[in-house]
């Protein structure tokens, strides 16, 4: 994994991908399908997401303050489902899954090798955590692995239907 | 358009595609492009998002507290970067763009005809409007296009840079 620069990390949440979120407690790292996120600031890169109070993962976050965001190509779509589907009060998903744990550098919670980015975060608002499971982390560090060229992700319509990347356009715009 | 059921409303919006959000203040209106937007809670339908307090559509969401989102498929791209490069202040977009406002049914805040699917919101928490420009809006009525056959949407990578709906996924999966 090379590093990313901070002020390319919107690039890889806008458009929306399934992700996957790590957390480490007690020695015990733990990992869950995430949907709801979004960018908050390109940089430092703060993102928003939604961690339902139901996730065992919840409790760890809110503890430790402490999350890697994973993104996976569509080739391990089906294990990206199956993550959502149990829990880690039963399962030690990184074994069941397959999923290779890497130590991060600014954090406890692992990145995950298989993934083709990973964003290692920290929570710094909690303001709308009680009503909402709204949690707003920064990216402190950010990798990507360049050996996966052109990675689709994978975007879900609900019920274990997704859609994947498609064809890619270039269009006229004055943005930086 | 067809009413759309709320429950159903974070299947448009957990893919993350590009959205338009319009506005209505002192009779006029006006559209947006938006990337950064998620899903809070399935129903009814809450959704988070970014809109900058560089916007013009910024004051005028604050002020009168309604939106509406609308979701363009990827044959209005152009238009979507397009609305993206330039401000309500200086054009009046609809004209500009070609996009017809059609009346919403709770909001003062317009449809866009030519979206597939058009929600009508009402801002609910404005605790991080200040730090991050960030509001939760609810979706109080929804509509959906059917004569719009499987709509692709785009997802916006940085530059003018898209990505477009592809193939579609059907995982075996528990959720509901």
């Amino acid at each position: 994994m090379k590093e990313l620069e901070l002020a390319r990390v919107y690039q890889l949440i806008e458009p929306g991908p399934v992700v996957l979120l790590t957390t480490a407690r007690n020695g015990r790292a733990n990992v869950m399908t995430m949907s709801w996120h979004m960018m908050v600031e390109f940089e430092p890169p703060l993102i928003a997401c939604v961690v339902s109070a139901a996730d065992y993962s919840f409790a760890a976050l809110r503890a430790t303050k402490e999350c890697v965001i994973a993104i996976p190509a569509v080739r391990l779509a089906q294990e990206v489902v199956n993550i959502g589907n149990c829990s880690g009060r039963d399962v030690a998903k990184f074994e069941k899954f397959g999923l290779t744990p890497t130590p991060a550098k600014r954090v406890a919670a692992p990145l995950i090798a298989e993934c083709f980015a990973n964003l290692e975060c920290k929570v710094v608002d909690r303001r709308l955590v009680k009503m909402y499971n709204l949690f707003v982390v920064e990216v402190l560090q950010a990798w990507i692995d360049r050996s996966q060229k052109n990675p689709k992700t994978i975007h879900h319509q609900g019920y274990g239907k997704c859609v994947v990347d498609g064809e890619t356009l270039k269009l006229k715009s004055k943005m930086r």
